[in-house]
């Protein structure tokens, strides 16, 4: 008898924002396993059995849908967004080379999906037009002192930023000083936006700059985007203006 | 008569890997423009005109379709991928601030999909499970100084780093130039994957170093993805290894 893993993005949130092969692995599977907030968004399964877990140990998580395919059953293991980026794919990776040999040879894939920042930057135009890079704010595993560094080359190099995890409950003060390095490196009204919970219901996007920027309009839902000096704003007689960065670039002199 | 603009990404090739909002704007479009290798991937749709296009002046096309939507026709405009990551999105709010006034009320959405990336570090593992950017490495539009100066950036703050448009019959040599580059900055030992034709009957994927990458590997459809430091391999018994970097960072010292 043998199992399977599909490591699935299940998109940033819209029902239909979901790719038909995720949708198909999960329909196809026994067992999904994932954070609660994720399970709760699927839509019927009955077929399944669901293993929803806290936003804890996602080595854990990795290891229990590992073990489950392992004893031969068709396991699904849900992201929000695209589970390769700051999703599950990676802890699954990891718990492989940890684990027993036997792991590597259990048939997984990893089916692509929608992450936030492709879903913001639809929602708000084309921000991210031009060369970018996605940076996870979160210290749990990194040291802030490299998150600084990096936020600091990333503003030399004029990418536009995406960043994810920029505040929790527990991190209140860092992107207020993430905020602070990127405002020594970018004009001040350089364009930032916020975008929570793009594609549901309690949906909610501001364009502001970075000079104004509040780091307490985010939390754990919220996705910022940073543009750089070239990305532009186009208003609209009604709803937010429009915001893209050109796919040309001319360097300042 | 009030016409609609939807800006849509495909996706990676693999037809299922669209996303069902994507695939009900195809449906619904009484006009389909686009480059035609995007267009013939798309599966039949009846109640639609097909626009193709060469892959040529994209401010003109973005222009054709914002003319047929401001004619009071119902239009979809074709990227693969995502539409926001180097594709038709930015040339389309490109197109809308320097065209008439009435653009700017129309009926735009972009529709967000797959971009290459995540479709290449899925295939591979989770290359991209760590701080990562996208960079087109195509100088049609930024000067070559401008690519250099953000390779060496992205480098030394150890970004998985995401290279698009590699190379083209015109651009032969730069790839060489910009390995040469990353050399400087990152171990030999650096893994270095090819990503050719994602999903699609012309697949081929390469794991390989950045001492040992060959840019005659790379063409017009591949992605590039250079790991850093701690991007590691996991062999298995069949097949490619697995690729990922880890979600933990340790500042080397």
């Amino acid at each position: 008898m043998s199992g399977s893993l599909r490591v699935v993005g299940i998109g940033p949130g819209r029902a239909d924002q979901m790719t038909e092969e995720v949708r198909h692995a999960l329909e196809s599977a026994r067992h999904i396993v994932g954070y609660h907030t994720y399970l709760e968004r699927l839509p019927p399964l009955e077929r399944a059995t669901r293993h929803a877990s806290d936003n804890g140990d996602e080595l854990e998580r990795a290891g229990h849908a590992l073990t489950l395919a392992a004893r031969g059953e068709h396991v699904a293991l849900v992201s929000g967004g695209d589970a390769g980026v700051f999703g599950m794919a990676a802890a699954v990776f990891e718990a492989i080379e940890r684990g027993p040999s036997a792991w590597r040879a259990l048939d997984i894939a990893v089916l692509p999906g929608v992450t936030a920042m492709l879903a913001a930057a639809a929602r708000l135009g084309a921000p991210l037009g031009h060369d970018f890079c996605a940076l996870n704010l979160s210290d749990n595993l990194k040291p802030w002192a490299t998150i600084e560094k990096r936020l600091a080359l990333a503003a030399q190099a004029d990418f536009v930023i995406a960043l994810y995890n920029p505040a929790s409950r527990a991190r209140a003060t860092q992107l207020h000083e993430a905020l602070g390095i990127l405002r020594r490196h970018r004009a001040p009204g350089a364009i930032v936006m916020f975008a929570r919970a793009v594609g549901r219901a309690d949906e909610a996007l501001l364009v502001t700059t970075l000079e104004e920027a509040d780091p307490a309009r985010a939390d754990m839902q919220t996705l910022i985007l940073v543009g750089t000096a070239a990305t532009r704003r186009i208003e609209r007689a009604a709803g937010l203006p429009w915001v893209y960065t050109p796919r040309r670039w001319i360097e300042a002199s």
